[in-house]
């Protein structure tokens, strides 16, 4: 199986402006998209970060295991036509073995998924379905395995629900992956609150939340992450 | 084991005010009541409804099978409180056999999951370890198994990590329990759109959110469930 990887070199996590510079936005997207890659690699498997732009492999510095298992393909198409065109049948798929007589599965794994762990995700590669999903918050789809090289996907609006009824239409079992690590992308302020309370100790994203001056903290009976502005930021 | 419910019968669901008047935060909150209750059933077990106030159970019409397994306990204590005296070691607690000599396991479920699944409880009741947890978002704790009687709870504040601390403090083992389903308790306005997306066709919440006239639909780039005031709501 192979692992896509997309991540939006250029202009990552707009959504959270209210609270990072465009510099801090980029060192929390890299960040994460370095945790998720270690995910990958801890459960067993080799990725390919679809960038939106060229992406120096190099300047994330990953664990040198994670940096052999990962590569990267530069698609400035729109999401889902550049992973369209990867996918089980799609034009530039890649057969499995020299007769291409199987097509090999294609999983994508969104880069902002800060709380991936190796467990979460081998759920999802395990799946034998057609077609799984691992639903985002607002139906969204944060994770997906593809086998059926008839299906696919399209990200536009409510992509589980599109998802759904593209595998219905065309006849693939569709099985949903239960996991609020894979259900949890970080995309907004009230976001990040998950990165500090369940991000795994080794990762990057919560480090870097807490070298920025982020910390959790309870306001109006909710917690919260707080930003401690007086913090001596890197 | 026991599966205890704690509802707010006088004042559910206040998070909800913007949308919705005092009966249909009242309407809702029994439909996702009887949702959970339901489901525990089809989990195979039996369910105590841990209620702030007096709650006619006939009143919820569950279906007969549900009701004959759900049983209401007042108690007006704070939750955490109400919870304590019913976990094993608790001063209500129930021992398991005549004997006494082993401590039945009690498990603790938000009446307000209403996208829980029998298969997400089971995952969870099947848990073995000493405790077990199902997050919530923002560090809640939507739903627990206890099996050590030295275990308390707190649901204040970040209730995961306390949970998680505390049964360091006492050397018991803790396993967390990775569901979306049981992640996503429906408390505010921007929750709604989970249960449009995931509840099932079975269930009560989504119907009553139909009826009232929710639905689905994008605002800038995102799904949201908005609301038809034109609708000829019940």
């Amino acid at each position: 199986m192979r692992i896509v990887v997309p991540f939006a070199a250029e202009m990552p996590k707009t959504r959270l402006k209210p609270v990072f510079t465009a510099a801090e936005r980029s060192t929390l997207a890299r960040a994460m998209l370095a945790d998720v890659l270690r995910a990958i690699v801890e459960a067993g498997y080799e990725s390919t970060i679809l960038s939106t732009a060229d992406l120096d492999l190099a300047a994330l510095e990953l664990p040198g295991e994670v940096e052999t298992s990962t590569s990267v393909a530069v698609d400035d198409r729109p999401l889902t036509e550049a992973i369209n065109v990867r996918l089980p049948g799609g034009e530039e798929s890649e057969a499995d073995g020299d007769d291409g007589e199987e097509t090999e599965a294609v999983a994508v794994v969104m880069a902002d998924l800060a709380l991936a762990t190796p467990a979460a995700l081998e759920a999802l590669f395990a799946a034998d379905a057609d077609v799984a999903v691992a639903p985002g918050r607002a139906g969204g789809t944060n994770a997906l395995v593809v086998r059926d090289p008839a299906f696919r996907c399209d990200y536009h609006g409510t992509s589980y629900l599109d998802h759904r009824e593209i595998a219905r239409e065309i006849g693939a079992t569709l099985e949903t992956v239960d996991s609020f690590r894979l259900a949890t992308d970080i995309d907004e302020p009230e976001d990040l609150v998950e990165v500090l309370v369940h991000g795994r100790e080794t990762d990057r994203a919560p480090s870097r939340l807490h070298a920025l001056g982020f910390d959790l903290a309870e306001r109006e009976g909710r917690v919260v992450a707080v930003r401690d502005e007086t913090a001596d930021v890197e």
